[in-house]
């Protein structure tokens, strides 16, 4: 039995989703939900030790199918102990990324296959699909110049990628949308901050009045 | 290009695999070709780093996806790193236990689904499915019966499962067959050691002779 709201929001490099969960997680708790904000692996342990297994630097052997079991396996757990849990108890679960990003970064940027990746995620994922995902839709040239700009923002492995992949992994989310119409919506991060978030606003008042 | 022959053993506890091996081995030295024995993890860094999480007497919370889906990666790195670059060198491999395993116990007996785990191992194996497989059949109670008077060999974890539990894997391989038919060859393992091993030799060598 489900009785929360499962949020996740998706999104290339530089889009816009820390802002756009902040903005979420404000909207449910003022409509008197309880929130919970998540990413993987979430502190959970055994998804840490799954983590530390494909991020460890000697692992140079490493196939790109491994990672992608590996990647499923510690969304299971992280979904099994924390998600699951928090929307039986009827809260709103807030996930900075999903099965989306596997979909676009591991099926079709890295070019694993999208069906492929999908039954793996299938397996790991069950019935426990988001709701409705929010998919922060940014030009990579853009969002590469907003991280850069930003002083305060650690920059991770993948932003160090080529524009090329990040071309690819949008081509992927276009993919993605075409996959899930009714559970994916976009929105278009090229716009002001404040634009952005209004509409996120929006979208989340329509989501959350349709379940009174 | 694959020019080896991938053959798997499979069977339950006590069925007698592991003379079955040593049989095949020799004989498939004899007929000139190079053998490779090996089992999962198979001294693979990164598989065993795999298992140990599995493995790891702490994980108590670990759900049955996430092993499945940790099992499906660990077997996928044994076979990039060890088991295609053998059969790429035109050699024999000759593994114990693989993706039929999966299917009996996790996908049948524990439930998981035979269809869902198939999903997950095809991921895993892509094109290299084994090219014969022998299974060892055997009655629970003969097999278990074969382990407590064989003081050699350890216990394992398997092994002190229940009765109900080994029928189930049972199930499970007769399943497997049925869903393989061409490629998984049932031995009846109730017989007198002697008489199941000329019977894998005869397999082997139609096998081989198909080969040539």
């Amino acid at each position: 039995m489900r009785n929360g709201l499962f949020i996740t929001v998706e999104g290339g490099e530089g889009a816009g989703k820390t802002s756009a969960i902040r903005v979420i997680i404000e909207q449910v708790t003022k409509n008197g939900y309880e929130a919970v904000s998540t990413r993987e692996p979430g502190g959970i342990p055994i998804a840490e030790q799954i983590r530390s297994v494909i991020l460890d630097k000697s692992n140079t052997a490493m196939d790109g199918r491994t990672e992608a079991l590996l990647y499923a396996a510690a969304r299971r757990q992280h979904l099994a102990e924390k998600v699951i849990p928090a929307l039986q108890a009827g809260k709103v679960v807030v996930c900075d990324r999903f099965i989306d990003s596997s979909l676009a970064y591991q099926g079709y940027a890295r070019g694993l296959g999208m069906n492929e990746v999908w039954a793996v995620n299938r397996f790991a994922i069950g019935d426990w699909m988001p709701d409705l995902t929010i998919y922060m839709d940014v030009r990579p040239e853009t969002g590469l110049a907003r991280i850069r700009a930003d002083q305060s923002r650690e920059v991770n492995r993948l932003d160090l990628e080529s524009l090329d992949f990040h071309e690819k992994v949008r081509e992927g989310y276009a993919k993605v949308i075409a996959m899930f119409p009714e559970r994916v919506i976009r929105v278009d991060a090229e716009q002001r901050l404040e634009t952005v978030l209004e509409q996120i606003k929006e979208i989340l008042n329509q989501s959350l009045l349709r379940r009174v």
